[in-house]
């Protein structure tokens, strides 16, 4: 249901994602790399460092949503058709655990891909000692962009 | 009902907002500020740089959400007694429109401060021209952290 | 900024909320009633039975969800022009202390009206005894759909 | 990783779930059953009857709503132990399509069992014609309340 035996409408998906991603000057800011790019399904991943975290030393709530946020708008990005762009409608995360690791995976699946609004399984595990741990889970909603003149 | 009359438990409620605010050092990293510290309410400016954007140019919705959260999280901090710490649970954001201006500011207010769980209401107004316009809105749930040895 | 000196697009919209409502049948099940249709801002009023609670005898949070839900939709339906329709399509709703009282009452309010997609803040106040408490409180998300044809 | 191989701390949860469920008015007036309880999974079925429905004879969102948060309240209890109770404290629902079947299966699943909050992925299902399809999904909270006393 999630992710899983999905299609995508545009051959050159991944290089689309690939593109957009590159010109996130905020995600080169933190440091976040694309990981995977599959049809919806992208991960993305954050290595920790220390001018990403909050009071306690843990990576900031924030810098979780900025890699959940972007999986999942990529997640539904790479369903897609040509010259269509994405944006981020609104997502909710819940912070399960202190996001605590050497480095972080985002990763966003699509749920449903609609003509509009597509929704998104977004989830952010932290690596630690060889670990894998949840530390954030929630659900985002990405719009469709349609290329001008359509 | 929100963020109005609101009575701090603790009279050190602003010098223990802004210490906690200085360890995060993520903020730091992004440049966001303290700007308004009472009783269930809390502003946080950020200042836009190219640094921050997403694709288009705008201040990436992630950079939305770790001001907005941290507002919150403050806003209910701000009525917590001495020794007590807060951890975000959840927060919901809605993106009303592309984050343009030359600086933002994340506000947090109080709408209900629990024994355990306070709820916030959260916004993100950007500033463009002398004009303020929303561009973030949503909903976060902070705990309150006791003390060790209570 | 919500609810206030808001204008409606379409003079007769009252009428066609409450065409729309009457249509509901779920909530003449539930015994929910129309109790204010402004532009921007929609009340609806629910006395409390108890074959509306949940285990421990007060309002259960589905009852609440549905005439918040149902208010937020109708906030954002009487921006909309003649014949456009309203669905929602996300929302989030805390719930803030057990829903007891001899009568609720659901706002919604529009906090972005757009061209697509309304942003509104819900809520659920109970009434007891002469006192009013916020039980609920939320953000939505509603469509605008147009009609067929267009 | 969201409700398999979950461990029941009490072997009587099935039962106890039963028991809560059975004290909740608002599902018997909508007609809501369990079908199915296991450790960290609860279904609840609705089948679908016009009183349900909102104003294009589709199941209420508010009608989804309710048997979803319900679901993820009970799954996150069948992990409790005996004594404890469960109270949403929050929930988000995406809605997918219109909710158009003879009947619904709402599925709650544990994606983390805390000490004090618990976190369960909710969704519906329709069912139609004998095919089945997705038209809710979400995330919400449950929060532990310990036995007086303790």
């Amino acid at each position: 249901m999630t992710g899983k035996s999905m299609q995508a409408a545009d051959a050159q998906f991944a290089a689309r994602v690939e593109e957009s991603f590159a010109r996130q000057r905020a995600l080169q800011t933190i440091g976040a790399r694309l990981q995977t790019v599959a049809p919806g399904l992208v991960e993305i991943r954050l290595d920790f460092r220390p001018e990403l975290g909050q009071q306690n030393g843990f990576l900031h709530a924030g810098m979780s949503a900025t890699i959940a946020d972007t999986a999942g708008g990529y997640a539904a990005m790479s369903l897609f058709g040509a010259g269509e762009d994405v944006l981020t409608t609104e997502f909710k995360l819940n912070l399960l655990a202190p996001a605590q690791g050497e480095y972080f995976i985002a990763r966003g699946r699509v749920v449903k891909s609609g003509r509009t609004l597509s929704i998104c399984q977004i989830e952010v595990a932290a690596f630690r000692a060889g670990a894998e741990s949840l530390c954030a889970y929630g659900v985002m909603t990405a719009m469709r962009m349609l290329p001008p003149k359509q």
